[in-house]
């Protein structure tokens, strides 16, 4: 892929829980930091209930949209557990028992242990390979370009390490944060200037409390370091001239 | 509004900074748990850029989906803080000052420090009522059925505490927890006919490390209490029936 187009990404977090505001997602932050790292965009994320009619919905508008769609959750053995069964839905495919997920089950689970619910994460939809679980050996699965992953961190991310490689992206995003205790209203005329002048790069600005006091974390992101040193360069600049220095990463 | 009849909500939270990874999202699960209190479901939440066609797109679609959008973020003095802009365009409405807003920021900062940067937060689309913000006083707004509040969470938080009122929900969900010692995959199937026993409840299971032992936290969702008592009954009998008791609160 050109190094000059962007590759994009979109996850799709499947979990009632989320929604209810029972757990805590923690799963977008590492994507979206772990695709970053791989040059892939995390261009959008949506979060939806268990429910198959939506995640049809959200699935089919998103892989036709983006270039990769990552699915989290749903992938386990209970009743509320549905995200293979829509996919396939989604694809217009059956849902088949694939004999390498049997054969990891097996390896995992003694005979007795082995029951219909458990079998269950054996079925993945036809077409679909599968994606390794180091964790707790039920996979999850590849299908075109969604990848379906489980929801448990740990598990996730373990899934996610042994996928990255298949993923084609583009050059890595960098970025550089200049942190200072200057108020954002002060410096937002000047800083706006800054974005002007380096249109290759994307200054964000995120005010903070630290120690009581009001500042802003003023974010450089790109692809090319000349770039990012130059725009960070003119903050620091900006910051010195309001009378601060950034504040060195150690002490934030 | 009909007790019967479920009130949806769908909260656009905006910024680069939530899909890069630089930031950890809990906006969602305080209004999760927010508007369930008052009844409202939130249904599904997008996190989207600071890219203005992206956020008109999503406001528009949004608003016609769902009976209430909540969007957090974007709107402070910054360059990149187009939230506002972007809401007025998808409503088809102009930017204007507005003279109440411009009050409260001119009790809130001095001549000088009130420069252009921080005038831009008086400015909300035509139409638009204001909501307070008992933090650091620049608004936000509310038009027809999208609220717009601030991306810094105790400013968010308390701008929610303020509209909640106007917010028109139905009967509140109420949720009930067990979790045992139970691994999932062995109880499974009796959790999946519990559920179909029990329809005006929604039951979700979750699994967990604890102390280095794997468990299951099955969560019961409803809004009559007597359906959640019998179900929760169920639940605990099936735990029973493995050998193991619930895990009591205080020790989870």
């Amino acid at each position: 892929m050109s190094a000059d187009r962007q590759v994009s990404a979109c996850i799709i977090i499947i979990g009632n829980e989320l929604l209810s505001g029972r757990t805590q997602d923690v799963n977008l932050k590492y994507l979206g930091e772990a695709l970053g790292g791989v040059g892939v965009q995390l261009a959008e994320a949506r979060i939806i209930p268990d429910d198959e009619e939506t995640i049809i919905a959200t699935v089919n508008e998103c892989r036709t949209t983006f270039d990769y769609v990552f699915t989290t959750g749903g992938i386990g053995p209970t009743h509320d557990d549905i995200t293979s069964k829509a996919i396939a839905a989604a694809f217009g495919v059956g849902l088949e028992q694939n004999a390498d997920a049997l054969s990891r089950l097996r390896k995992h689970y003694n005979r007795k242990k082995l029951n219909e619910a458990r079998l269950k994460m054996a079925y993945v939809p036809v077409g679909a390979s599968l994606i390794d679980n180091p964790v707790s050996r039920a996979p999850g699965f590849r299908i075109e370009n969604v990848f379906v992953l489980a929801g448990v961190p740990r598990i996730m991310q373990a899934m996610f390490d042994g996928i990255k490689g298949q993923l084609a992206g583009g050059v890595p995003v960098k970025s550089l944060t200049l942190s200072a205790y200057v108020k954002e209203g002060d410096i937002a005329a000047e800083l706006g200037d800054i974005q002007q002048n380096h249109v290759n790069v994307e200054i964000g600005s995120y005010p903070f409390f630290l120690d009581g006091k009001l500042g802003a974390s003023m974010v450089v992101r790109g692809r090319d370091t000349v770039d990012i040193e130059a725009a960070a360069a003119a903050i620091r600049t900006l910051i010195q001239n309001h009378g601060k220095e950034p504040i060195p990463d150690e002490e934030r």
